[in-house]
């Protein structure tokens, strides 16, 4: 059986999903588009698939089993909405919505269905590496960890479009989703210092430092440096109570010349994580095909929409900013396990 | 347009395709079955797939466009030949034939085809990590290779099914494909050498040392050891006039503890080759669709074909055993390139 | 020509410092030994060296052209003041002193003694991978360094001996000290940051998280775990504008084996640092040869004072805890380089 | 007590042991020099030295109690001799002698002398890799070495100096040795396979392979280039009956930049074995301080001789070509143990 997907935003990674579906992935057809530029839609609609006039009207079509938000984050609170009035599973881009109060609606309309129909894009979830790596860690051999070593290198960011508050509350995210994800806690602090500026980035603040405080007393210090010119390199290390677990290098031939030893560095996050993107739609088309989701929930979505905005408060106080999250509805399992 | 393939084996590797072509891939349906133990064949049939009683009946239905054999070696030449018949591409799992007679035959009956309708199960081509390593070579800044050291350890050998004939018949294959392709060059001649035997291996001849001499002049080194215990390890490293370029370790997290700082080795080839197997796949469904077959070719079976008569004359002689092929027809391509 | 040396101080360190001199280098001997426990002294001491009553008996005799002190800490003091007295080269084991004022007491007396005669032994800057680490981020193709992850993770410590205050005040010098010298700058204010305790402690605080504020902007973040029972691991990573320097894992046989490719860690900083220690003294012995010294001086045990000071204040405030310095003589080098 | 050390050859070589002996070491003086050319002795001697106007002189000399021999290699038998004649301890740098007859004249004199007098050259066995690969294959957890992989590149050779009988016949005595070393074996036979050329070494035979079957039946296969560029780059890998052992890279800053995550390579055997040279003299200094020598020996240097015959005439032959050994003489310990 095969699943009818439409597709909400036809930019750039609304294109890009719109390939995997269509070329790469099995058990699935992408019958419906939509995009504020109904001309750019009907470009990027593959053969066949219908351009709707609105998202709602392509989310209420019965051409149309589970949906794929790629438009622009402040649309997603209402389509999302539609979605679930609709009972149909919906794939999320990041970010879930752009504020708080959002984010406990769509948990609400969520609850209130009873059952889970958001999947939210965090792609790392779905990295072999990370996965590997979480496994580890859940082994328990190591004993339970303490410390989080995240590092989230950007070769460059478009200069005048990345602004100063976009490594918190953008780039962030996705340190803060797979820190709560290998280490089963929740964010309970945020803090943020400022190094000495990159010059490569001009008016930029980069890098920066974050700590995650963890519910359960585990710290997470992220670098986030988004000019860092030598390439796209995301690391990660868990120093736990008797071993450490790390993410490995990216395979890539081991040259030896004229330069040393030497593997190559992925030039962005679309080469390193291409592999994830492919596997995080594999595993939501299984559950949308059965009405539901699994993987990044919106609970996820609404930790991350958290952490971002204690970031930005915490840049400007230079103090420990807490989160408090309503209680964790039962819909999205357990409340953090880790935590002591 | 989904292809309507037809599996010929439905034993271990049978089943295996049969379960990449329904739940992994996309664009192929897996339509018609055969085994010679038809109640096996009924048992592996996904749903709605017809068993036939017959290879040839398979072969020619209207319901076919494309063919995967898995059966035994020894059936393979006469499947091949009613594929070429019906001018139905067809993926061949290795051996190609078991014979360079039978070889000679698949590749006239092919050329008189007029195009490529076969693609041989040498997966190793479709490996990311192989694939970069070619790439570095033929950009060319490492100058000609001059020499591939080829590693090739299995942690075990079934005993008593695996003689000692097949680390060079069998296993050899896929080091002496992986050269020629790495290299593009062809096996001028081989030598083999026994060192002392492995005691795990009780009366088997394991490890063998191989040389090919391709060519270009450039000697193959492989090390082919089958009861080695600690994991199934390939690796490759090719020497050029000024640089060195080699496999890289597999990805797998870097765990400090006790043991050290360390890295998972694969168990076993499904572990290893699991990505390069979708990928032959994924590829050979692209080229079937479109009524023929790119990739390892009839002309590549026959040369592992010689490749590994000429290992077990070598093995007997302890002599340089020459290797002469038919002149390459021009449906394969041109001759080794790098031939000096 | 031989530099006659006395050591003041034979327990642990200082016979194995005595070992060093008598055993390991060249153009030095041990002609003097002194310690409170006159039988340790007189078992430790080399053929031929006399045991001297006092520590200034010692200091002052002709025999002896430089002084090594192995003392306990709140001994150093007058020890060091006496040694510049008399005018002899000294090198001196860390702590330097241990309190600010009376740093502040040995470098007026050096000052005014006009030429440096005190080597303090932080050993790591004589580690041939720091100094290689070092030359690359001096030779400025990465641009400004801008963060420095430094990790510093013990097996274990004694129990009951080791108490919460230590990894600070203690362990946390070797840190501070490399931070300066890697980036030549002085560490401006200190954070601490205490996570989830590591339960093989007991009641040990362990670990620590500490935040160096260098004067040029650079942050320094370091992980203090010291009971990680794994082994003694010690990393150092700097994060510059266009790309990252990094020390290598120890160089040990790579085993690949049943628990996968690996290599062994240092058990502790003897198996780490022996090197450095021997060319630590090396160096020593050239410059108290020339009646001077080199390398970290009082003026680097004195911002180490001011660190320790600082890290103890700051984990009880949970505040960033500023340090405060006196103007650097000229005698020690021009002012932090680096800073902005 | 200081060895008093007379140095016969004070070219590149000799100059550097004289460094070495009086700058790195200790409880050793060079006191006395000679040299073909008397000015180039005179100008390398250190201060308070003697130069000798025959190396016979040298000596038979009361104030030399061990030689140290840099001359050329033709003139190493009489040097050799004498010294035995002497009683006195020699340092002998590769080759031992240039022929097998001589080497076995050098045997019968020092047999008839009744102990070891005489330390070959062979630095590799001093290197701290090539020690901690070694432990680890005779810790006996890995089983028996089966194959061993050894790697000899160098960046250049002088142009015209080098000749093609050099891989042969000097270059490849370091894998010789460090194989019977390492595997406990002596070298029954010798084949050499000669790839495609290096064009950037112009006539020069290079690479060439050399296989080593070793008494045991363990093979060594050995590549050497002595014109691959990109630097100095020696590595050695031991495959067992469960597991593999192989040296580290060396240990270099690990950069991530715009050519990838890569660390150096040493530019040649200065830089790879400066401290294996010194470790080299300092087993020496005391074993000659007890009248006697350790470490490679005169058997060495003898089975050394042999390998390099057999290899040149193996590079004639295309054939496999036996090496006899002589009894060895209990002197030189027992027969190879590994042996099957």
């Amino acid at each position: 059986m095969t699943l009818r997907v439409g597709v909400l935003g036809t930019g750039m990674i609304g294109q890009d999903h719109i390939r995997r579906l269509t070329q790469v992935l099995s058990g699935v057809d992408v019958v419906a588009v939509n995009d504020i530029d109904r001309a750019r839609a009907a470009t990027a609609a593959p053969k066949g698939a219908e351009v709707f006039d609105t998202p709602k009207a392509l989310i209420n079509s019965d051409k149309v089993d589970a949906v794929v938000i790629c438009s622009w984050g402040p649309a997603h609170e209402e389509q999302l909405l539609d979605c679930i009035a609709a009972g149909k599973p919906v794939f999320c881009e990041k970010p879930l919505v752009t504020s708080e109060a959002a984010a406990r609606r769509v948990i609400a309309a969520e609850v209130a269905h009873g059952t889970r129909l958001v999947q939210v894009g965090f792609m790392r979830r779905f990295d072999a590496d990370y996965r590997r790596l979480k496994k580890v860690i859940d082994g328990g051999s190591l004993g339970a960890p303490l410390m989080y070593h995240s590092t989230h290198r950007n070769a460059s960011v478009p200069e005048g479009l990345y602004t100063s508050d976009m490594p918190l509350n953008d780039t962030l995210v996705h340190d803060a989703d797979i820190s709560r994800w290998l280490l089963e806690d929740e964010v309970a602090a945020v803090e943020v210092r400022v190094p000495r500026r990159n010059t490569r980035g001009k008016d930029l603040r980069d890098p920066v430092m974050v700590l995650l405080h963890m519910g359960s007393g585990a710290i997470v210090d992220v670098e986030i440096s988004v000019n860092i010119a030598y390439g796209y390199d995301i690391r990660g290390e868990v120093s736990c109570e008797n071993g450490v677990a790390a993410l490995p290098n990216r395979p890539a031939v081991v040259v030896s010349d004229q330069y040393g030893i030497r593997q190559a560095i992925p030039e962005d996050w679309r080469e390193r994580f291409i592999d994830a993107y492919d596997q995080e739609f594999r595993e939501w088309i299984v559950a949308a095909g059965q009405g539901t989701a699994t993987g990044p929930s919106t609970w996820d979505g609404y930790a991350a929409t958290l952490v971002g905005d204690a970031a930005l408060r915490a840049v400007d106080s230079g103090a420990r900013e807490a989160i408090t999250m309503i209680e964790k509805p039962a819909l999205y399992g357990k409340a953090a396990a880790r935590a002591a």
